[in-house]
């Protein structure tokens, strides 16, 4: 060998030990997210550890906004984040509204033809009170604003019972909800401009049972207020068939809810600090509080559930983000989101820059899709990776989504992402009282955790560009 | 304009009309099939007609092979075929086990140290009964034929306690249940020939509760016949535990069942015949009898509502098939699967040519994909059809599928399919008294029938190749 060609081998045996040398380091820093996501599949499915959370949440019951029991599921919380062993636990205050719903909630359907009938009402949140002797009056039935509109006077003292059922040929429920909710939201506002004296609401759900579904209504101020209440969906039928019958039937309502003081409460804040870049920031959450009528276990004791496993299963598989990954669970999504929007605004955030925001709040059920906000080259940047969630059994991403909570982060540039789990029974659970642990299953839940740990730490290590 | 020109025009005129016309009439005999899956999905979410024939099947309560309840469901199905219209509705005959459970099944664990606690089990379906005053043995647990044959003599006297639990670590929970079910099939004969008087099994399934979860299990012809029950996972637990504290405990088993004489049961059978090729079948098919444990929702009466709906939802559409489209409820899945094979052998089947079939037997949860049987080449071609099963919200087609009841026709050139929903609650309710219509989602039936009827529907129109 001469040494020219000794000088070559010598060169290539450096290159070759070089690149060696490149890719085991390569390999122990970044084990491909294939088989991280498999590893993290398999650890949640075993463990099961979402579930677990979701029984301590549960077993408060219900968290309303402003309640004793919302204050200790902040304490739970911030306990269990600590126990886990998260940076920066910590609570942020948000001052949220207090309704309270009281002792009477009683309804009846009073005909001189049928006789008396009870129905399965309860007021809305945000509702005044009936007069203390409660209150009778005959019923008039529409389905949209344009029709009591357009039937002149004919609302005046009367209560106006809104009866357009969500559309059940939709395939997507969460559209079936958004095209009946108005009348949850604004009957009181528009049956008060007719003339009316209270407002009766079907309640937003597909399925046919004898439970009320709550949920937030809203007063103008330059409009009176008057009380508003849910009836279920059987209760809702048998009103309705009734009053085709007997259009001179009266209802009683007497309830005695209402809305307190304003109180101080708490988001609940942990992470694991990014190594590489910590004040750039994913955030995964759900929110705390819950309607009243159940321990709110799919809404949203499941997205905080997601939350927090997400978290336990990458730190205990030793997964350092090169970003921050923070938890946050979220006060007062239901009564007004005034946690999230308090969130956005706190001064620390000023310091900080939030990537992206996972939000999981539409249940516990499998996971199908992320819902994916911000720009379309965002949406093919973050696409990339879709074949992780596919290993996961899901559909894979979408374009468009986010989360009462995190929307107001979306002004600073985050990308707000929301879990879009399987809807066909959300809307049978929500805002009444079969949202509870028994209604949720373990594996699907666990799926729902396993998927945002991926997401969260793939665009912790790789940003989302 | 010269001649020429007029010429020219005139041929483009007619060229142009006949474009038109052929276009019209394609239209007017093609919709397309986007435009078919929409309408099916639209009818079928509104009507929920899966959940009024589940009701009906479940209604009847649990159909064991061979008993009057399974007999009384074949009346029932014949009866909603002929008033649905459908051509060719009849019975066709198979001979069926008889196996019966009997009135008494106690089982109870008996401890020196820890007294005398009952354990919730059930015979397996084609147990031999224990002797009438029941039997008592030492139990030794074991999480595999092989441990078990490592042990050498040490079965001998006693009840062998198979306790290995389904992988909980598996997404696909079908895949968890193959990974444990030879315990329940052929415990009894590995048992036997380890010299056991008897042996327990622990349920197959993913969740921690206490009922047993029964299903069917085998003797072999030169070994010894001995009684094998299921015990709950959580009295398996329970069992496992004590037994670690108290190795001498003994277990205590009395049940009574039997099996008696073979008797003639039905497939039933109706028809949309194919308008162009009759004798060119896609069949649609579920089982009918079920566990005698629970009316069987999931397993398989929401295959046979699947199928009969599917059927509904295109004969009402006016969607006339060029091919036949044929439901089946086969009899006696659970106990031999002798209408499946008797299905496929009947005389009958001489001058028919079934393309493809379509099982619906995993449950009427969320349907995510349809699995293919047969060749790569049949894969690839039916795969062409995947988007329309993604406006149905799932996830598509993969490779590899049929049942057990279609699989007989698979020699004969069928393409078998199955349909697979989500598995994440099956083995929940499998086999047990869980197995309820209350564990059914209205709209997740539903859609697994829509996406059955677009599928058959588009297999008779353009065939598999």
């Amino acid at each position: 060998m001469n040494s020219y060609r000794k000088h070559v081998f010598s060169l290539a045996t450096i290159l070759l030990l070089t690149l060696t040398l490149v890719g085991l380091a390569n390999q122990i820093e970044s084990k491909p997210f294939q088989t991280i996501t498999e590893e993290i599949l398999k650890k949640g499915l075993k463990e099961l550890g979402a579930f677990s959370i979701l029984e301590k949440i549960t077993g408060i019951g219900p968290r309303l906004t402003g309640s004793p029991q919302a204050a200790a599921a902040v304490e739970l919380m911030l306990q269990q984040m600590k126990d886990l062993g998260l940076d920066n636990v910590h609570l942020e205050p948000t001052q949220v509204p207090q309704w309270v719903r009281g002792l009477k909630e009683e309804s009846r359907l009073v005909s001189s033809v049928f006789g008396t009938l009870p129905l399965s009402i309860c007021s809305l949140g945000g509702s005044i009170g009936t007069p203390k002797q409660g209150m009778s009056a005959q019923v008039l039935e529409v389905k949209s604003f344009d029709e009591l509109k357009d039937l002149g006077d004919q609302a005046k003292g009367k209560i106006v019972f809104f009866n357009r059922a969500m559309d059940p040929s939709l395939l997507d429920t969460f559209a079936a909800y958004g095209g009946a909710v108005e009348q949850r939201v604004q009957g009181a506002v528009e049956g008060a401009k007719a003339g009316a004296i209270a407002v009766l609401v079907r309640s937003m759900t597909t399925s046919l049972d004898n439970f009320p579904h709550t949920g937030i209504m809203r007063y103008s101020p330059d409009i009176k207020k008057i009380p508003a209440a849910c009836i279920s969906t059987m209760g809702a039928n048998l009103l309705s068939d009734t009053l085709k019958k007997d259009p001179k039937l009266q209802v009683f309502m007497n309830f005695d809810c209402q809305n307190l003081m304003p109180v101080i409460s708490y988001n609940v804040i942990g992470q694991l600090t990014g190594t590489e870049k910590p004040e750039e920031i994913i955030l995964v959450g759900g929110h705390l509080d819950s309607w009243d009528l159940s321990p709110g276990a799919h809404d949203d004791g499941a997205g905080c559930a997601h939350s927090l496993e997400a978290l336990r299963l990458l730190k205990e598989l030793g997964l350092q983000p090169k970003r921050t990954i923070r938890v946050v669970m979220f006060m007062d999504e239901e009564s007004g989101g005034t946690g999230g929007r308090d969130y956005a605004t706190a001064s620390e955030r000023k310091k900080e820059f939030h990537l992206a925001a996972i939000e999981s709040d539409r249940g516990g059920f499998l996971p199908l899709r992320f819902g994916i906000g911000g720009s379309e080259k965002v949406f093919q940047n973050l696409k990339k990776w879709e074949s992780l969630f596919l290993t996961l059994g899901m559909l894979g991403m979408h374009q468009g989504g986010g989360g009462v909570d995190i929307a107001p982060l979306a002004k600073g540039g985050t990308v707000t992402i929301g879990l879009v789990p399987e809807s066909q029974s959300y809307f049978d659970v929500h805002h009444s009282g079969r949202d509870v642990l028994d209604a949720v299953n373990s594996m699907e839940l666990e799926l729902g955790a396993i998927a945002i740990a991926v997401f969260a730490y793939v665009m912790a290590q790789e940003g989302i560009n």
